[in-house]
This record gives C-alpha cells, structure tokens and sequence, in this order.
C-alpha cells in the first residue's frame, strides 16, 4: 500500500498581505489559477487513488481546504493545536497503522510547493517508494541552483544503489539553514542538496524512529491511539505534544537515512521574490499581475488583485496589494515579510492578520 | 480698494492618487485639518472681508469649491474652459473693473501653496500694495534655500525703495525653470528669487500690460465685457482665449515689473516629496500618515488615507494609498508622478483619475 500524506498546516505569513490567518499560502492561486494545495492533490492523481491521500491541516482550517479539494471526509485529519510536523505526520501513521499496518509506505508531501515535471516527481516518488521498503527514512533532496539560506541542506553519503539515472546515497547528515558564505562553499561541492521537505517511509520505519528520537511524541502517540477517536481526550493529548519538525527531530538524529536526487524543476515557493521567479516577466522583466501601471520600472514584482498600483522609477520592488492592504519592500527583504505581519500582531490590527 | 484673487484653477496630478480630476490638490487636506483654498482664505482675513476675495476656479470645480469656503455666490468666478492664469486673472481684472474701476488693486494668490508666517505674508502684501499704486507689475519673490529646479526665477534689479526692513526692486528678467547647475549658480549668486506665483497690480496696470504683450486675450476680454453676461457668448469667447500662463504672456516680457521679496516661510507643495518638508517626521525621518506599519524604514513618505501600508526596508520611498489606488515611487522621482496620471488615461482607467 502505498499513501501520500498532504500536509496543508502552514499559516504562511510570508505572503501577506495576500496571506491571512484563514487564508494561508496553500488555499491561494498565486501560481496558475488554482490554490497551490488543490495543485498538489491534481499531481498525485496520477499515482494515487483519492482514498490513498490524507490532508493534515489545522482544525480551523479544515473548512478552507474542503473548499478547494475532493476527498473522503475520513481522510482529512484536523490538528486541534499546530504543532510542527513531527506531530502532524505521527498522527498521519498512526492512521495509516490502524488502515493498512504497519507496513503501509507513505510519501509526505508539503501542500503548498511547486514543481515543473510532473513525470519526473511521480517516477521519483515511486523510486523513494522501493527505497523505503528497504527500512530507511527517505528524503527528497534537489541539486541546489544557487546558494539559498532559505533552505536546509544536507550532505551526500556513500551511494546506496546505482540506478544509473537517479542517485539514491544514504545521507551523511543533515544541517539547518546555512548562511551565505557556507551556502556557496555547499554548492561549489556539488555533495550537498536541498531538502525539499519531501519524505517517504514504511510507517514502522517512522514511528520507530520517533520511539527512539523523540520518546515525548511516541508517548503522546500511543496516548492517542488509546484514547479511542475521543476528539475531547486526543486534543487534551494534542496539545502537550512536543512542537518540532520532522527534520531537526527525527531526521537529523537518525543514521538510516536515505536520499533520493529529485529533478523536477522545484521552487518552495517560499517568497514573493521566489513567487517571481515562476511567473512570466516583462521585457524589463517585471512581474505584474492585476491592475498594474508602470513607468520606468524594472526587476520589480507588481502585484494587485485589489485595486490599481500605480509604480514609478522602481527598481528590484516588490508591491503587493491584497484586502485593503498593500506591502512595499525590496526584493532582497522579501524573506522579512513576516516581521511586518508580527507588528500587525504587536498593534492587535486583526483586520489585517 | 484692495481686493484678493484666489486662482483655484489647478487639476493637480502631482498629488496622485489623492488628487484626482474633480479632487484637486486645493481642494484636499494634506497639510492641517482644512483643504488648502480654505487655509489660503482663512489667511486672508486679517486683511480682506468676504466681500474683497474672488475664487476663480473651473466650472466643474465650483461645486467642490462651495463646500470649502463660504463667499457670497457673486466671488466665486466659474471659467468655461481652463486657460491658464492669464485668462484667469484678465476675467477676474473685469469683474473688479465693473465693481470698483479701474484704480483698484488687487493681489493674485495660488489657492494651494503653505504659508508658515502669516503676520509677515500680510505685511508683504500691503507693501506690495503700496508699489501697485506707483504703476508697477509687482510679483513676489521669495530668497531661495536650495537649487530647486521646479521653480521659476527672477533676477533683481535696481532697488526700487529702500524700505530697509524689506527689499523692493525692479525685477531684471523672469527665467523659466532652470537645470540643476544654473539653479545652482543663482543660489549661490543670490541675486535671483524665486517666482512664488504672488502677485500684487491695479487693474489698469495689468489691463494695459494684456493690451501689449497679449493682443489676442486682450480682444477677447474685450468681448467678454461687451457680452453682458451671457453665459453661451463667454462660454464660445473663452473657448478661443489663449492658454499662456501670466508669468510667461506678460511678466517676461514687461518693462514695470518690481519685486517685493517675502520671507514668510513659503512652499508650493508642488510634490509629495515637497509635503514631506512640511509634516513632521518620526525618529527615522519618515513622514507617516494613516495606517502605516513600518519596519526598518527611513526618509520615506508613508501615506494613508484608504487601508493598511505595511513598508519594510524601504529608504527614500514614497507611498501613498488612496481611494482604491496605490503610488509606489523613489521620493527623487515624486515630481514625475504626472507621468502615471498620463499613463492611466492613455488606458483609459477613468476611475483612478
């Protein structure tokens, strides 16, 4: 059996003021004319039934993601509290432990990233699959382009199977975001890839790892799974689970770790300025989208679906104007945006968060 | 007899997105509390009753004029057409002419410029007063502080009355707006002012002087007596008057003009950037106004009259959002604004002007 687990618990502040608290980065359009996680769900069709994709998601969100996808109501998995991804994805295998065993493999997917090849995400999730099988925690990692500090990376190891076409090594270890000169030293190495945040494994291989890397959760999890579908018990359980990630609780600690190189053309889409790079530019190489005039502008992104933005002399901009709001900063502080949505907060300007 | 002439003619670009075609810039309350016609009556007080002030506005423009200012209904002087100050000044010329003859004085007053010492301004017109009455053109300059390239200028020439406390001087020649060296070198020369758009003359003066150097607004005012008030008749005569401003069909070219220099605190609030200069500033040096969250911004104008602008990293920005529309622009570029109203009706995007 092989499952792919969606998860949709993102609040993304990074794309305000077009991303609010009900109206995170995964329910919006901003790429092609669909959300991002209803384009998530549309590239597995081709390799799952939608009985085989679970959505974790927010319990406040629930009702936004029914909006946008088709699946079996049992198949949406509300979190009571967010608390990272370990939590989340624990609370996906034990479902799928309690459908299909414990040897169910099932792929992790974040909801609200791009890719460009479909054909080649696919074939490399069936690959990550066999490796899984195997016993090892997979994860998808892409050859980085440029020295991104955005993301984590990690090292190459020694070749576990040589397909020929795609590498599959074990992972020598895993490190957080890097900053620019060690970003550059990753990429000149050529032994270091991003991690996309994709992973694939059997359910025991996963909930094993938790046993021994975060006893706190494994605890909770069993907790869960007695508690019986007790929605009041499970989110008083929920609540204390430990707030991690899956990569600095589990994958950075484990040493059965594999890599499967993925090449489809992946962007986390984690930025307005990353948002740019997959939109169409004009000859100054603009992005505008909306009610947009510009005069001597170039490099900027111009982004309305409020009213009109009306840009002069900008030169690497971005302007974006969503719900009565507007944000102006430049390209290079567009990682920042979340600082303004944290002031918002500090001043208790809800209409806005 | 003294009289004031308000010219509220202005469409106002230069304030997009506030201003807009029937929401001139003198019509809004950038500055203050009050729409700027009403702080430029307001000032004239101390020195004119109701019944010694004219508005000469737009047609169009009476209605929203109305709402500001409180005149008898025979003061607020509709032009068919808009053609430029020297029109306008030559219809209000015939209307004191009828009133109170031709001995009459009366001074011209941009309806939209910042006076910041209002004892000095009426004791500058009272004076400039005194020299209308010896025959002469008198304008009011002002003693440059920078090489402000959006301004006209004037060179002094001969005193005219030592006064002592306050020059008056034949005025050598107008210059039309300079390059950034030559407005350079007359600061530093500091024999030229400049050209406030203030001016002070006797009907007779300034009818003779239309007579000469504008012939054909001259012919044309002389229709307009002699139609006795039919509005169509003006309507159809107005349409042919010249589109010359005062400063470029009569002052360059006549020999009676004299100076009177004003040292009152003076701006034309010709660009928001120019506004900027006159409100106060936050810690950093950014003017904010309206809903504006800032994060690590400096020098910039923040302005808000519609919804939330949240800046982050900018320096040496203009923002401004209002009525549906958002400029972004560097505050070095703020004169140019005009550029996108232009834009905007080659688009035809009639609701944002």
């Amino acid at each position: 059996m092989f499952y792919a687990v969606v998860l949709a618990g993102g609040s993304g502040t990074r794309f305000w003021p077009k991303s609010r608290k009900d109206q995170p980065k995964q329910l919006l359009d901003i790429i092609g004319t669909s959300p991002l996680i209803a384009q998530t769900l549309e590239r597995l069709e081709g390799l799952f039934t939608r009985e085989r994709v679970l959505v974790v998601t927010q319990a406040r969100q629930l009702e936004g993601v029914r909006r946008h996808i088709d699946l079996p109501e049992e198949n949406l998995l509300g979190e009571p509290y967010s608390r990272n991804t370990a939590a989340a994805i624990g609370l996906a295998a034990l479902e799928l432990k309690r459908r299909e065993g414990e040897e169910a493999v099932f792929a992790v997917l974040p909801s609200d990233h791009y890719i460009d090849d479909l054909d080649a995400f696919l074939k490399t999730l069936l690959l990550a699959k066999e490796v899984a099988r195997m016993g090892f925690l997979v994860t998808i990692g892409i050859r980085p382009r440029y020295p991104e500090t955005g993301y984590g990376y990690l090292e190459l190891g020694e070749p576990l199977l040589d397909l020929g076409f795609q590498g599959i090594y074990h992972v020598k270890r895993f490190v957080e975001k890097p900053d620019l000169p060690t970003a550059a030293r990753y990429v000149e190495q050529g032994t270091f890839l991003w991690n996309s945040g994709t992973f694939v494994w059997q359910v025991q291989t996963l909930l094993e790892a938790i046993a021994r890397h975060l006893p706190d959760l494994h605890r909770g999890l069993q907790r869960i799974e007695q508690a019986d579908h007790d929605p009041d018990e499970i989110e008083r359980i929920y609540k204390d689970l430990p707030d991690i990630s899956i990569d600095y609780g589990v994958m950075e600690k484990a040493d059965n770790c594999a890599v499967v190189i993925g090449d489809y053309g992946w962007s986390d889409v984690g930025s307005w300025s990353a948002l740019a790079e997959l939109l169409e530019k004009d000859e100054r190489g603009n992005v505008r989208r909306g009610e947009v005039v510009a005069v001597d502008c170039s490099n900027s992104v111009l982004y309305s679906d409020d009213g009109l933005i009306g840009a002069l002399g900008l030169r690497d901009m971005v302007v974006v104007y969503s719900g009565g709001a507007v944000l102006v900063c430049p390209v290079e502080r567009s990682q920042d945006v979340r600082k303004v949505v944290e002031k918002l907060k500090e001043l208790g300007k809800e209409r806005y968060l």
